[in-house]
């Protein structure tokens, strides 16, 4: 009797501890990719077209979590208001590959479940993000590719829109740049006159890992990770990056953390590098902080992998770590406070 | 001068150091496959066909290593056999898709560099190893999907197959039932009637997660893991598994290890398997087999995901364990001593 009642306890201490929601602990970082992004080369009204996004973005996952929602319900929503803005390398906005087309990737981590779903070159979802989720909440697999996956995005009832529907003026342009100097490319080359043509080109602030990502922590206490990309401008041969591959630029574990990458894929592939930031919290005991920085700062710099991360603990410590010149960033805490950033 | 002196020693010191052959240190390990492989299901011809094949292969790389060749290399050759032969899932033998495809993931990685590459859906290369090998060597990416990595190969002069190639009897049959039963499944269901079918359908030793693999250690000191599979029977929606993941299905790293996976895909994603073990081994300072053990057969049974991995750290020590009932599995240690092994 005495042992029934102590397990009796134990569950409910349990059920209470996991349960018992905690609005002050809820915590969302994002990040909209990064690169050679200086106040050189993006003027003030880009520079305000960014802000407003980026905080356009955190307010839209801060209301789902403050109500009460899920950290998965926060990431897919979130990244919806990027996905939607043609500012972003994801889905509308997003570069064009070699043969004229826009490939994208997502993925998605539940850190309470372990469970994930990825996606890779679909080219008819208009939120890829929201594709991943259905890999991992409709199916038994956690990766679908290509045509198979644009299938499966129209079988669970997503949003399908013509290819034509991820056409920018300006991505266009960038491709026939990229062309023109015949090799591929990482989103984009600045202009040769930044004075000048720059005001057309509205997103030619350099060479930029277009990436749009987030991480978040709801009152539960469950971490989830979500990232979107359109890859690199003028790829080929069906090339993917480290967006969709969990544990390289995608990964959430309650018992760690929630990360998002944005950068040189090969290299953050290569790497595994948000499964390394995951690792050195668990098995060295290091700080989320402490522990993304040794791996965007030491590692992918002796590397020579350009880019960055968001990373979120449990307890709401979370790091934005960057080893180029900018990253596209943000994050808004319990009591409402945000701030985005872009520049270092 | 005294200076110049110091370091030219040192230059020397470590060129000797890194470049001195030992043959002494040469192994190479392979597994072809996971699952419910038991005596019962499989008859004493088909053991034997296993047997010669897993050696065939193992002889294969072994020749190449003590030859003075890479481990890249001998891991490239040694799955070679393996994909060639219609009785591991992977290459010729791989069983078909939903629409009747066969389609073929791979993925290769080199300790030495942590240079990798991997292709998924491809479905006219002969040896997928090689296209992942063409991907790491002869491009800027990791990882290539679908008709853009098909072309990728046949750029490279990779040997191109008609589809038609990858057709096998046994395994068309196997979709035939995976089809009736109207469920995805793994590789195979054993024959309700384990004494009459068996014999037509050669294939149906039971549930088994096909996919191919080795992991070698050269003369040079440097490791490399490679892997290739078929994927699973029925598989549809573009559908990856862990195989070509770097990190969960494939890893190699000259500080830890190097290791290829086997099992049911999914769960290897979700846990980041092979570079798991690795970050055991960094942070944690555990041995190969320890590191192994523990993802393998405590984490992989604790979440449902069974299968087995083959790890080899730079002294040549390494581990095969899995948590099926068999493991198509092998070794060759440096004096020419090898063992094949199929059940627990």
């Amino acid at each position: 009797m005495k042992k029934l009642l102590t397990l009796g306890l134990l569950v409910a201490g349990h059920w209470a501890f996991s349960q018992t929601p905690d609005p002050k602990r809820i915590t969302l970082v994002i990040h909209g990719g990064a690169g050679t992004i200086t106040r050189k080369n993006l003027s003030p009204e880009k520079e305000k077209a960014y802000n407003e996004a980026l905080e356009k973005a955190l307010k839209t996952g801060y209301k789902i979590l403050q109500a009460g929602g899920t950290s998965l319900d926060a990431v897919e929503a979130t990244i919806h208001v990027m996905e939607d803005s043609p500012l972003f390398n994801a889905g509308k906005g997003a570069v064009f590959t070699h043969e004229g087309k826009n490939e994208l990737d997502a993925a998605i981590m539940d850190g309470k479940t372990m469970k994930a779903g990825a996606v890779a070159g679909v080219t008819t979802v208009r939120n890829p993000i929201s594709a991943a989720r259905a890999v991992m909440e409709k199916s038994e697999h956690v990766m679908m590719v290509g045509k198979g996956a644009d299938d499966f995005a129209k079988a669970s009832g997503l949003d399908i829109v013509d290819p034509k529907y991820f056409w920018t003026e300006s991505r266009w342009q960038g491709l026939q740049e990229a062309l023109k100097e015949e090799k591929v490319q990482l989103d984009h080359t600045p202009p040769k006159d930044s004075s000048g043509r720059a005001d057309d080109l509205i997103f030619t602030e350099g060479k930029k890992f277009g990436t749009v990502g987030c991480v978040a922590l709801d009152q539960f206490g469950n971490l989830a990770a979500g990232t979107s990309t359109g890859g690199m401008t003028n790829k080929r041969w069906g090339r993917v990056g480290d967006a969709p591959i969990i544990g390289s630029g995608t990964y959430a574990d309650n018992a760690t953390c929630a990360v998002s990458a944005t950068g040189h894929g090969e290299y953050f592939i290569r790497a595994v590098v948000a499964h390394d930031i995951a690792k050195l919290m668990e098995y060295k005991g290091w700080s989320v902080k402490k522990a993304a920085d040794e791996v965007v700062m030491r590692k992918l710099v002796a590397s020579g992998g350009e880019g960055g991360v968001i990373a979120l603990d449990r307890q709401g410590n979370f790091a934005m770590p960057f080893n180029s010149e900018g990253m596209y960033r943000g994050y808004i805490k319990a009591d409402g406070s945000l701030k985005v950033e872009i520049y270092k």
